[in-house]
């Protein structure tokens, strides 16, 4: 990121017409999108989500309330024409509130999806490995996935985005997320398990076992090789999506337990991609907490969403612009003659 | 609010596309929007903000760090032309960015504004005499400047508004703010009066004391009567434009200890004014947390805002909108043919 540029933003925030401070968060956040824009006057120019679905071996072990399924389902979903536009679910009715692109990608769900001119599909195999037992994906699959998310990241930078947002649908994806975060955080799978779409505590403790038998199969802790033996095709794509967008100089809104472990994976095969990642909100999920303390995201807003589908980062999305509105858009106190303190 | 539309909405939310409670404290918010406007599938239109200046007799006892000269010439930054677009404050910046309208009146400054073709006057006097030793406002001025505000709501409603937003500007002005929150709340001095712009120890100190005298002064706890001793002009215009915005049948988003406390007053006179109100962020002026228990909301961000002129608001919007439009736009499971838990 653009040092110089965070600089003279540091400088210029200090300047506006407003107390010293007064608008709280806002200020690092936009001073952030100066050093990824490379001014001081940061203008963003258009938001795009990128929900990317899979599905799950470990899903046959009982780890959500909800059956599989429901995947391929929520994927029509997202495609559907409604009345309200296209895409039924959250993250569509979220996205044309507030202005964003929604892009889907078929990234290994178990069910043969019919074609559709709003559907990327890049699926190799219908759902994971179970990862209780097996590496999760191979080596060349994970790569291939991250190059797939990567390919549609660039597609939503040609199309006008230049803040993206990785999303996800996967029944059961919370526990390859509870995995690679317990590993790469070296945390206890209890501490990171939590109950995803909803399940109770006697579903809760069998999904902790399952995690805990699943790290106990492999030392692993090389960072892909992470993602290839818990992870799983959401995951392989949203990293795709996170890497190529700091290597085109774009901000990424982080949201969600399962983006945040993708994230996880992304900072330690290159820690720069920090830079690139703003925070959205706290989800409910436990172990969000401490995957945002290790990204060094604070969170923006405290709603108790545990949804996915990128929601979240959709949300804070109009945060973003405004904040970086303040730092383009303000007088400073000598443009305006007003009087500083 | 129309209650039959609330418990459709409830039901409604209950059989859209994700699990159960996953849109967390949106959902709740969707579902007093339903009330609000009378309809399972809410649809708001357009958002405003009113932004009331005036100046306070108290400003002379160093209750700010900032001298008073600072009101009028914010105000003309509300006005000014720049780059940007129309105004140079945050409240401008932070409003074009949402798409909300910003409406300005003087309500009270201590100077003798030019005209301006987006300048609503409404001064009654050149800022109000000083609560420290004598009554703020006459109970004459009070009332008519409710009423302005109630008009200039009026005509945002007619331009098209149909959540409407109070903001205010006024050097010295959490002063007034703390004297009516600690009446009104039947509340210590020094648990509602904060640092305002920033003041140092002594001057907290001092306007502590400040607030208690002025409270020693008179028994007052007629809710018009609080707000005519201890309040000001912009206060009473914020409290005409919320309760205009209620009997109107439209929404509110709360922010800012300020506003609190001119929405205090206006849940004294009428306690049916609280369902029309919508929660923003919190503040970090201390007192705020006091307001929004005492007026049943949840604030949905915590930015450490502490600027006014109805930032938190203007934020607050895009969420407020997206809440509606999950519940608007979202697919049910069986308009989705997708399983429900």
């Amino acid at each position: 990121v653009d040092q110089a540029a965070m600089l003279r933003a540091r400088e210029r925030q200090a300047q506006l017409t407003k107390p010293a401070g007064a608008l709280g968060d806002l200020e690092e956040l936009s001073i952030r999108l100066a050093g990824i824009f490379g001014s001081e006057k940061p203008h963003p120019q258009g938001v795009a989500v990128i929900v990317a679905a899979g599905d799950h071996g470990v899903a046959q072990d009982g780890v959500s309330a909800y059956p599989p399924e429901v995947t391929p389902m929520m994927v029509m979903n997202f495609l559907s024409d409604t009345p309200g536009g296209a895409g039924g679910a959250a993250v569509n009715a979220i996205a044309r509130s507030v202005g964003a692109s929604v892009y889907v990608m078929d990234a290994g769900v178990n069910a043969e999806l019919p074609a559709h001119p709003r559907l990327h599909r890049h699926a190799l195999r219908r759902g994971t490995r179970n990862l209780r037992t097996e590496a999760a994906m191979t080596r060349q699959e994970t790569e291939t996935l991250i190059l797939a998310g990567a390919a549609l990241a660039r597609q939503a930078l040609q199309d006008g985005a230049d803040i993206l947002i990785p999303g996800e649908m996967g029944i059961g994806n919370t526990t390859p997320a509870a995995a690679v975060t317990a590993r790469l955080l070296a945390l206890d799978p209890a501490r990171v398990t939590g109950r995803g779409t909803g399940v109770d505590d006697a579903k809760l403790t069998h999904k902790v076992q399952v995690v805990r038998e699943a790290l106990g199969r492999t030392p692993a802790n090389d960072p892909l090789e992470v993602l290839a033996e818990f992870g799983g095709y959401e995951l392989a794509a949203m990293l795709g999506v996170m890497l190529q967008a700091a290597a085109s100089g774009k901000a990424i809104i982080l949201d969600g337990f399962v983006e945040g472990s993708a994230a996880l994976v992304g900072v330690a095969l290159n820690p720069a991609l920090k830079d690139y990642l703003l925070p959205a909100g706290e989800c409910a999920e436990i172990g969000h907490a401490a995957q945002l303390q290790a990204l060094g995201l604070r969170p923006m807003f405290h709603l108790g969403l545990r949804l996915g589908e990128g929601t979240g980062g959709v949300l804070a999305a109009p945060l973003v612009l405004a904040a970086a509105a303040t730092l383009r858009e303000m007088q400073t106190f000598a443009e305006a003659g007003v009087p500083g303190a």
